[in-house]
């Protein structure tokens, strides 16, 4: 059920268009840092860990441009994701130069959006790798390059530990919720909170998917609903206005949902909407998981007042496919992402296991076994 | 602030179309019984007061249809909300069969929407009209058209008074919530919940007013907003799913929403989205009103339970404004309304003045005495 969400090709930065789901499948190629800074800005690729991917191949990108500049354009391509990086003759090139304006691109994409920690990890993992001095130029771009892949390869191998970890609380006949999109459009490409349904599904398991459609940008009902389908899960979508309803009637066994930023005591930043789930699953006694992997835990983050809430343009929610839905003259309020108190979690589904409370302490032990 | 929502004039049944607002500010006029359904049905007019109002001039339209008919064209038109009933001659009239055409009318209308109890309130005033044996029929006639005008200028009376009322629940600098629209285009044309806004400005009060957009139809970002535009009141739109945030960051003061139909418990049903909001609302110790005549209450249900709700095609989820976002094979789950428990309630403000707890010992008393 992976999905090729993002990908370095013979030197091309590729992502499915997922604006343009689920009405059409297309992937297209980033030129530079800029074009993938409009992409994450406009949720062309979006998702915490997807983020965090393509950003880091962003850096690579970057790095592709400053050689084949430099190369006169005679080489088609230096970096690729399954051959790796090609030979070339670095003699003339000035790594000094080229680190500085790999860090420079580094800064601009971790400009983008706020919330999602990933991509400031990924990028620190990056930022780290252009610093460390090797013994030639060559040598320190196929390091940047085979960071980039790592963080990628690593990512994807996560995800299918937490679908793992996460498919054991899946029973046959349970009807399970998710909200936004936590799938391979959102990941490496297996997903976290999809993950653990595509895992339970292989192991064959007969289950069924409510969905909320997440306005405004209706990830739910045009990419989760796409995924599912996909995969061959039975999907239902609902209004997120309809959840109370939904969970109050009983019909709702499990929750799990994606993570955007996860601080040391359990608060989490999801998707907005992701808190009045927690909210009625906890009223209704309904267990209520976070899958995620560690990289979603922002270790200078003691809670969730800390984490910066991205606030989103008025145009989100003024316009719907083109057509203005309200008057001038009204203001709009529309952050992207909202916090859940850690007591409404019931455990984090994580590559390690299912992490349960106390989490300040299962948090830190976990984080300082495995920084 | 009025709006000619629902207006009856010179034979003529006048709806503001509002799937059209707030692009455009377009009155139709509805040709018979079967156009009014189908505007019924399809949200034209829309609101439990104001459907209760349409639907008995449903009942009056159909009567001015059938004495045309009999009159062979000659007369313009029978009845008017200003001039009232006009001089005919009914000697060649059978009221055994026109009551009996009407009756059917009101069958027919009362099959529209199940929830909200207004549509059968106000129907079952013009069955018991049609029913009563008068002197002659242009006698029975002109009843059943004062019947039709009686609820009209009753209901917008009656708001006047809810209005007067729960103003006095708002103080200067308060940020105030509502859902959905319970405004003017809701009812007579004056207003429930945002009745009670309205009364509060013409009182000099300054707030302002949070409307959640009401998926899937849209009628806070198309309607309320409109509204409160057009009143000079400031107003903010957000999703639905940004509630719990909103309400949990403290800048909520006080929520009023409107509502389809109350049991006798108090149990409140109205539009999708309406528990969420009294769910965050207690959780954060914000009092949460429902702004209703007394014609909301059902005699007939002792608690939310026994209350019927609308579950509406899959098609207000599937596409916006024409374009599909949902892919084929996925299923929806869309009640158009949900229960809030009583428990959840502050308090209801009816035309009699707020009613406090217990609500079934007030709630009885009230309809006990205005029966």
């Amino acid at each position: 059920m992976l999905i090729d969400t993002v990908d370095y090709v013979r030197g091309e930065l590729r992502i499915i268009d997922q604006t343009l789901l689920p009405a059409k499948e297309e992937i297209i190629s980033l030129g530079d840092v800029d074009e993938l800074a409009e992409a994450i800005l406009s949720l062309r690729v979006r998702g915490a860990p997807a983020i965090g991917i393509a950003a880091a191949y962003g850096v690579l990108l970057h790095l592709e441009n400053l050689l084949r500049e430099k190369a006169g354009g005679e080489r088609r391509y230096f970096f690729d994701r399954k051959e790796g990086t090609a030979d070339f003759d670095s003699s003339s090139l000035d790594w000094d130069e080229i680190s500085a304006s790999l860090l420079d691109a580094s800064k601009h994409l971790a400009g983008t959006r706020p919330t999602a920690v990933n991509l400031f990890w990924a990028l620190d993992r990056m930022n780290g790798t252009i610093k460390r001095s090797r013994s030639g130029v060559r040598e320190n771009c196929a390091a940047v390059a085979r960071e980039a892949f790592d963080i990628h390869e690593e990512t994807l191998d996560v995800e299918m530990r937490i679908g793992a970890n996460g498919a054991e609380l899946i029973r046959d006949g349970m009807n399970l919720l998710t909200h936004c999109n936590a799938g391979g459009l959102a990941t490496a490409g297996y997903g976290t909170a999809l993950g653990v349904f595509y895992a339970a599904a292989e192991q064959g398991k007969d289950f069924s998917v409510f969905a909320g459609e997440t306005r405004p940008l209706l990830q739910g009902a045009r990419l989760t609903a796409w995924e599912l389908r996909r995969a061959g899960i039975k999907a239902t979508v609902f209004c997120d206005g309809a959840a109370a309803s939904l969970i109050g009637s009983g019909r709702i066994d499990l929750a799990v949902t994606g993570a955007d930023r996860i601080a040391l005591n359990g608060d989490t930043a999801n998707k907005i909407g992701t808190l009045a789930l927690a909210i009625f699953c906890e009223r209704e006694g309904i267990p209520f998981y976070i899958a995620a992997p560690l990289s979603t835990f922002d270790r200078k983050m003691e809670d969730g007042g800390q984490i910066p809430v991205e606030e989103r343009s008025s145009l989100e929610l003024q316009y719907i496919q083109g057509v203005k839905i309200m008057p001038d003259g009204v203001g709009t309020y529309n952050p992207a992402f909202d916090i859940t108190p850690a007591g409404l979690v019931t455990g984090f589904i994580t590559e390690l296991g299912i992490l349960g409370k106390p989490f300040k302490d299962n948090i830190r032990k976990m984080l300082g076994g495995n920084g």
